[in-house]
């Protein structure tokens, strides 16, 4: 399948049938009607072989939907509401052909799943694969959560569960038969992006600030916190971890609460939102039907700290966090 | 220089000014506003190392301009006026800082010359280098060109002269120091978008169909034409040639108009248009100081064909035109 064919496969299978796409793919652009009234929120996001999948323990559907998953995700941390994809694909000429339909499918799923249609893209040869994905949504005015808007006192909160993610990776990279690790693996493979919950603590006036967890709880955290000049304060024995994670994550570390804190690609919203709010949070949860958890709260003083059940202390090497370069 | 390091160096870097910039680089995505009664126009493009560009020909900064460049040209060819730029670099670890640094004042070198904002972006670890573009633009209500207008009888355009980019390819692969040789040098690093002469053919209504020449003349006059059901005719006398092609190009090939023809990455526009719009044409042509030539016809049998100066037609091989797979 030459680039042409290939884009014609695409042009077919995502036909974009909203008034609102004036032109999808085919053009040079696409060209897109936004509703009165809303913001435009854009974000891109890349997925490299070698260093955030590999080809052996993802198959080019998965990391289609992936794709999506993580592209949509930004969006809804915003409390905006995703509406168009673009996607760029680079891949390996040999075997190209059968590469892109699988991996159209995966996207195909997500868009469907999220509610979002794919209006360009872009195919490639590449010796690394990678997947550029291009979310574009809407908010109505002044109506999103930036991450700069934590204060002192404020709860912080995390939906769903932490760590599985990491854990799935590393059951898929040394053991990936191990009996009920499945859950981890398909928390790895597909997460899910909380757009719900993130369009209502918008929309409600909930969250203060707000930000979906790629990088692990802690260097989110930070974002949130510490480099606006704050900190914060974490109970790790309310840290929110699933069943899965709790049997199976001491074969593959020792401390299992680091993998939870670091981990990263969690994909869960972490947003903090004042005292006074709390009920408002948990109605959210019941309405939403996704666990909540208050972990921690926002302190005056820079750098996030962590306590264990005991009140005491713990330390971690955060140099250990950074993942590039 | 950490991931987050860069980013912030990034967003230091490309603090956004304006206005509509209700949020740049630094949170989950970026929120723009649009002008009134404006559709949002998208597109996305990628360069990547070994098929687009190779790392010892073309220094991290001319990477960052041609991608801009690259970019913005994709929402010219729709007579739209680009506003934003969304940025994803693959580059490996090693030296990972200066490049980015470098790869940032040529992404910079655009957004200042084409009057566009860097509004998000992205990096990661690749062991191939590559740059992802999405940009975003805006065109008034219908005052715009698609691929899918060119009627039978209408003129075939183009700006500027054809073929540069490929020569200065060659050069650069074989005999980079050759004399005479840096135009086409030149074109090929840095294309020229044709972006006041896509805005203003649209604008006056002037163009049937329109497009960006990335894959070639041949490529993308059969996107305008026989995928529409339509053909063209060239003469390829009426290619507008520069003097530095028309001194080195036979060193580099046997046939230079099937250079000409073949070779992509012009990003010159080549639009169709009525014939009772002759004048119109040649005042846009003076108002943008760019040339404008008529090459030939749309057809109404299928196929695009090739004419020389003494009327006699010319057969390409035309399977040697597809670079994917």
């Amino acid at each position: 399948m030459g680039e042409e064919d290939a884009l014609r496969f695409l042009a077919d299978r995502f036909k974009a049938t909203q008034k609102e796409v004036l032109m999808g793919i085919g053009d040079d652009s696409a060209v897109l009607k936004l509703r009165d009234k809303t913001c435009l929120v854009a974000s891109t996001d890349t997925l490299v072989e070698g260093v955030h999948f590999r080809a052996e323990t993802q198959t080019p559907r998965q990391l289609g939907k992936k794709a999506v998953c993580v592209a949509v995700s930004d969006i809804g941390a915003m409390g905006a509401v995703p509406r168009y994809l673009l996607c760029s694909l680079g891949c390996r000429g040999a075997g190209a052909g059968e590469f892109i339909e699988e991996f159209s499918r995966g996207v195909e799923d997500g868009c469907r799943e999220f509610d979002v249609s794919l209006v360009g893209g872009n195919l490639s040869e590449s010796q690394t694969i990678f997947v550029n994905m291009t979310a574009l949504g809407e908010v109505v005015g002044d109506d999103m959560v930036l991450r700069s808007g934590a204060a002192e006192g404020d709860g912080i909160y995390v939906t769903g569960t932490l760590g599985d993610s990491a854990l799935g990776l590393r059951i898929l990279s040394s053991d990936p038969g191990i009996d009920g690790g499945e859950i981890a693996v398909s928390r790895h493979i597909e997460p899910t992006p909380r757009l719900a919950v993130g369009r209502m603590v918008a929309e409600r006036g909930i969250a203060t600030s707000m930000i979906d967890i790629s990088d692990g709880l802690f260097c989110d955290l930070e974002k949130l916190t510490s480099e606006r000049g704050l900190g914060a304060e974490v109970n790790l024995g309310s840290l929110p971890l699933s069943r899965c994670f709790l049997s199976l994550s001491a074969r593959f570390c020792e401390d299992v609460y680091l993998l939870a804190v670091s981990g990263g690609e969690d994909y869960e919203l972490l947003f903090t939102s004042p005292e006074d709010k709390r009920i408002a949070v948990d109605e959210v949860s019941r309405l939403c039907g996704v666990a909540i958890s208050k972990i921690g709260s926002v302190t005056g003083g820079r750098g996030v700290r962590f306590f264990d059940e005991g009140g005491e202390e713990v330390f971690y090497d955060t140099g250990g966090f950074e993942h590039f370069c």
